[in-house]
Order: structure tokens, then C-alpha cells, then sequence
């Protein structure tokens, strides 16, 4: 497998690697035709990711429809450059009793105090990752500053 | 209007304080008919969401379907707390030069080096928040602990 990535995109394992590193991302699926985004918990196991959560109507979709989206995004240590992780998949529940025994291993802490027993895994399609630069404005190449420069306002 | 809110979830008063304390945010678009999410950078301005982009198809697909899902989070200053905002509305270019003027001046910081000169409005047409207690885990009621306890692993 080559490693071969395009500037500012992160290989497949450095997706992996960034997505180990926090416990916060984005679901967004479909519900009746409207995209709709919602924060999840979530871990990486096994070359998934595994979201606990409450369950209810954005569940429902997550698993009868198209494949979903999963965003996690931070900044390195420095604070320099930010990063961000896109994984699409299928999404199926852990219905099974031991993957749900494993899953409750898993270092899936809610961010709520109320119970959150059902368990999601997204089974990866595509995983795909960038880094930016954090940019100082002083280096913008702005075409409307000279336009702004000579409006009266 | 009133202000009662359910137990845990933002006024919208709350969720605009929210959306003004940071400036990375996710935007899910449907894409020929599959969910996709991708970090923006944004602000908020006469009560819509400002995204600068470089454009390109996530920025059409954006343009031409259903409304798009915009989501923000954080942590309260204790870190105890975490919060996220999801606005839902339609999305619309800024192609008016005075209006290109006036969003050239916020306080929009692309997030890599590259010209980014197309200005996305999102106009909200539902804003809805949540605020997350940070469980503990000791606090946590589960179901299959006893289970777990009676499983020789």
C-alpha cells in the first residue's frame, strides 16, 4: 500500500491516529430527506468507531438510511495547525450480547448523567483527513482589498 | 415569547451566546444523495452563520439541495460542561459586492493559507442547543454490569 498523500491530506493511518486521540465527534445523517448533525461519544475499536448512546429517532436513521458521516476535528499540540477526520460508513447497532459486554468496556463515557445503552459501530467505507495550516491574516491574499480600499463606507 | 427551556437544552438567546464564543463549526450537505460533513470556519453576523470557503463542489452541493445542518461545540470555562449548538436553514452565496465588503471585514480566519473568497450564509431556520453534564463513571447505571460480573472472559 502506498503511503502517497496529496499536501495538507493525512494518510489512512494518520486519519487512525488523530481519531484515537479524542472522544468527541460529529454524526451527521439523513432524517426524512434533511441532513441533520448531532455531537457523539465515541471510540475507535477494531477499525470502527463505536458510539453509545441513548438511542431514539436519530438512531432509527443513522440505521435505515444511506450511509453517515462522522467528523473529529482539534489542533495539534502547538496549536499551529488544525485538523480534521472524515469517515463514512454504515452503521449498524450492537445487538449481540457479548459485542455489547466488549463495548461496555470501552472507554465510552457520555456526556450526559442519564443512561446511554445502545451501541453504534460505523463500519468505515472511506476515511479521509486534512490538516490546515492556521492561517495570520497579515499573509491573506485578499482580491477585495484594493475594491474596499476605495469605497467610501 | 417565552424562555422555558427543557432541562439541559439552550434558549436560543443561550445558543447565539454560544455560537458567538468560537469559530470552527461542521457543515452536513447532501451530496448526490449521501450525507457529508466538513469542518468551516465561520462568525456570526446579523443573525446568520458566515462561512468563508474556497468553494467547489461541497459549496454547490451546499447551494442546490435541502436546507444544511450546521453544528458547533465546546466545553464550559470549568470544563465540567460541554455544549453544542446545531443550526439548521438554507444556504445562500454572497455574490452582492457591498455584502462581499462586509464579510471580507469579519473576523473570518481560513484555517490554511489559501485564498478562500466565497461567503456562504446559512439563515437559520430552526437553532435548537444542548448542555452536557460530564458523567462521572462511578456514576453510571449499567444495565449489564451484573452480566458482565457472571461472564468468565
Amino acid at each position: 500500500m502506498t503511503t502517497h498523500t496529496a499536501p495538507g491530506h493525512l494518510s489512512v493511518s494518520a486519519c487512525w491516529q488523530h481519531l484515537r486521540t479524542t472522544d468527541i465527534g460529529r454524526l451527521a445523517v439523513l432524517v426524512e430527506g434533511d441532513v441533520d448533525i448531532f455531537p457523539v461519544n465515541y471510540t475507535v475499536d477494531h477499525g470502527c468507531i463505536i458510539v453509545r448512546t441513548a438511542g431514539g429517532t436519530k438512531l432509527s436513521w443513522a440505521l435505515a438510511g444511506p450511509p453517515v458521516a462522522f467528523e473529529t476535528d482539534g489542533h495539534d499540540s502547538d496549536e499551529r495547525r488544525f485538523w480534521s477526520v472524515v469517515l463514512k460508513g454504515r452503521a449498524e447497532e450492537l445487538t449481540d450480547l457479548d459485542e455489547r459486554l466488549s463495548a461496555g468496556d470501552l472507554p465510552l463515557m457520555p456526556r450526559h448523567g442519564g443512561p446511554k445503552h445502545r451501541f453504534l459501530r460505523i463500519v468505515p467505507g472511506t476515511v479521509t483527513g486534512r490538516r490546515f495550516e492556521s492561517a495570520q491574516h497579515e499573509h491573506w491574499h485578499d482580491p477585495l482589498a484594493e475594491a474596499r480600499g476605495r469605497t467610501v463606507r
